[in-house]
């Protein structure tokens, strides 16, 4: 079986140069000095052409086919053939020109971004937009994996996705998402949102969120939290994961949810089995599903009723001139609002779909149906309508909100699946322990996790999204636990 | 010039691997959770084979070939060149096999140390100190740079430097020490340290420790101090310097003088001209020179009146119940005791180089003499009550306390070095400047550094350090400069 380990140790080497890679963009995110960026950034591009040769060399091809031809593989090994066979596809099919010219013109593509959102002027962006758009399409012609250019391009995100199978899945969500929309927004007795939006002291919201994620076992011995203008996890190690959070004096959920949320992605990547640790098979098996247990456990767990059963009077012991008053029910009442609105890192957890499935729409267009670059802001707020009923009052907070197009096409509709995949995996536990959020209300997610170890978290990448949810739950990905969770959640907080 | 551009960009990537071991090294010790020391291990190790395998390629050796055929070369890129030779030279000549012998000696040997040490036992450590003895042999048997093994050991960390050049300066040095040593003990008017071993606040500590080396001109830019508990400084790029420092309750020395200490190393490092910023030639160009710097600041300014003119109202603001009724002078002196001590790194100022020298003569007999290992404990004792007149009551006092032999011979005297050459630049200094600590009591330290920056630091390793004390102060080291600056800063002291 040397053929294997061969094979295994070279994605590992490739691995810890991952984690090195991490590591340098962890340190920029929460410790480097502002005027060091330079000798960071020439470090990374480093880091990065020393996994890129690695993984296209002609030793991963090789490897490969020593690999392939061995007998009685397990399903780990075969795992890792499959994986180290698409790291290798990916590596070897873009032409070295191309990889480069699109860093070139995502990095300049950024610049142009934020400089036209900040000036709401969109044609600012738009040779770069155009440009970028040029450049993707090719790179789909080049990879070709999926039956059409944008099936390629969602493939890379969420291994085996196809344009069909998103669709299906968001047809189904959008008509049901708007019927469950406008029937809330019908409501005489709307939550509001006024109790979250008072001062709460920094430094007790930091501690406090540091005493939720203990609860929720996160694990200090391997794993760390600190403070970063955009909240993210990082994985220096399959015994290293970093999370990060912001906090905001005057909005209470930016910080206690945006913690939990990152806790959930580290969760994941905490539990991989011992075997897989640092290999190729030791990350989240897709954005979809990494996204869902960020959603389950801020989402599921950290908006539930039960959770703050245990955790409101430990709020109101610590911020006692905000919440003194307010019954729990309040609280909870109002870090569930529903509301249409126009940016969509801010909507909640109902109308969050929608943002989606407009960027999954214009995608299709922009990649198959050679759109127009001018047309699109108009699009945008077009599409904007039909599903969220509202329009942009600028591309500020229209087409210009996300930096992503400028970048990455096929990426945004993962963000959708997390909800989904969430609700369907919460669902087989409760089938297990139907009591399961008793344990919130006394503090307790044990069981809660060692479920999702078992099933999701310990088999890394050894499982495709597709399996793994078979697996669990005996079908494929259903809308319909998540619109079902939802409709038993918010009908009642709106009084329905 | 391509030869010269290609050389010189090989071993800017090999600069770049190594800033981002720094990295590695300097978040383990200020950031990473204690669980993860495995996967950090596994990475410095790939970073540490990926940075030994380039120096010793057959492209390196190429690369010097084809430079050194250059004509109409700067002294910049002679400098290069001689630097690259001795990377090449190191890399190549040693086996890697006794390189790895090495590391999982002094691995085992240093956890060995450590039990020893607890133990006062040093037949704990004997075995792994007589391996290792004979393992450094043979490796300055391989390297064979220098007239005898030990001076071959000795260049490794003060390039150019002999036994002979040491001993020379050694000898000169011992003999005044002790004499003044002597003068000092018999003073009957003895400053006291008790003002230092009060209780003083941490955070305050913090707080003035970083008020100080804004005023030092550390640049907060291009780097940052965090704690630790052996305080350190790390370059992970020619713009990203950063310091630790440690705090104890019970000692003010330890922050600000380690605080100051660091910053002396990271201006050296901060100081680097443009040109040869990331590149072979950006680091300290010895052991030696680097001490200085950090001696210079720590002892020459930091421990000086004129300093602590403008920094004692400070501190007496800020820690009041402990200074209030103590005058600038009796804080003074009392940062200036000089008492001979067992242990090297709570030695003072002054008999600071004995300990030093105790090593150095000792080093030489067990490298080059046949020394057995038996006798070591004895013959330290021997040396220290010849050279300091005190007797260790245990090992752990005595050849135990330091770690270094479980690794490296010839390492050591280097931290001699950083007095003299501190003091002799320091001399020159003043003949341009000569009312420059005046400077200091107004907290102003840009002359000095400015002065430091044009004739040392810029030049990084450019001039060799024989080349660059030469250069400055028109003669070779000489340790005169450094027994008149102390005979002169420590007989008022001590009211002689």
């Amino acid at each position: 079986m040397n053929e294997m380990k061969e094979l295994w140790e070279h994605f590992t080497e490739i691995m810890r140069l991952s984690y090195i890679g991490e590591l340098l963009g962890w340190d920029q995110q929460v410790n480097m000095p502002k005027g060091s960026v330079k000798g960071r950034a020439e470090q990374h591009a480093l880091i990065r052409k020393l996994i890129h040769s690695r993984i296209k060399s002609d030793k991963t091809g090789e490897l490969i086919k020593n690999a392939k031809k061995l007998d009685n593989l397990s399903e780990t090994e075969l795992a890792m053939i499959r994986e180290a066979k698409r790291e290798y596809k990916h590596a070897t099919r873009i032409p070295d020109d191309l990889v480069l010219e699109i860093a070139k013109t995502a990095s300049l593509g950024n610049m142009n971004w934020q400089k036209a959102r900040e000036k709401k002027d969109f044609s600012i962006f738009k040779p770069f937009l155009k440009k970028m758009i040029n450049l993707r399409i090719k790179y789909a012609e080049h990879l070709n994996t999926g039956p059409t250019l944008y099936s390629t391009l969602l493939d890379i995100y969420e291994p085996g996705s196809t344009y069909e199978w998103y669709s299906k899945i968001f047809n189904a969500l959008k008509s049901k998402l708007i019927k469950i929309i406008t029937k809330l927004d019908n409501s005489s007795d709307k939550p509001d949102q006024s109790i979250l939006k008072k001062y709460y002291d920094p430094e007790k919201q930091w501690q406090m969120s540091i005493e939720i994620i203990k609860k929720l076992n996160f694990d200090f011995n391997i794993g760390r939290q600190d403070k970063s203008t955009h909240p993210f996890t990082a994985s220096l190690s399959s015994i290293d994961t970093r999370i990060t959070t912001r906090i905001w004096e005057n909005f209470l959920p930016a910080c206690i949810f945006g913690t939990i949320h990152e806790c959930g992605h580290a969760l994941y990547e905490m539990g991989f089995k011992e075997e897989i640790q640092d290999s190729l098979l030791a990350e989240g098996t897709s954005l979809g599903i990494h996204e869902s247990q960020s959603r389950l456990w801020e989402n599921i767990v950290g908006r539930s009723e039960e959770f703050w059963t245990y955790w409101y009077p430990k709020f109101q012991k610590t911020f006692p001139e905000n919440l003194k008053g307010y019954s729990m029910e309040e609280f909870y009442r109002s870090m569930n609002v529903v509301q249409p609105s126009f940016i969509r890192v801010e909507a909640d957890e109902v109308t969050y779909g929608l943002h989606i499935i407009l960027r999954f729409e214009l995608e299709k267009m922009i990649i198959e149906e050679n759109i127009q670059v001018d047309e699109l802001p108009g699009l945008w707020n077009e599409k904007m309508e039909e599903l969220l009923g509202i329009t942009p009052p600028d591309d500020a907070e229209g087409i210009l909100q996300d930096p992503h197009w400028g970048g990455d096409f096929g990426y945004f509709p993962t963000y959708a699946l997390g909800n989904l995949y969430g609700a369907q995996i919460y669902n087989e536990a409760l089938k297990e322990m139907p009591n399961l959020a008793e344990d919130f209300k006394k503090g307790e997610f044990k069981n809660l996790l060692d479920y999702l170890n078992e099933n999701v978290y310990q088999y890394g990448k050894i499982y495709r999204p597709s399996d793994l949810i078979k697996r669990i739950s005996g079908e494929d990905l259903n809308p319909d636990y998540f619109i079902k969770r939802i409709e038993e959640k918010f009908y009642p907080i709106y009084n329905l």
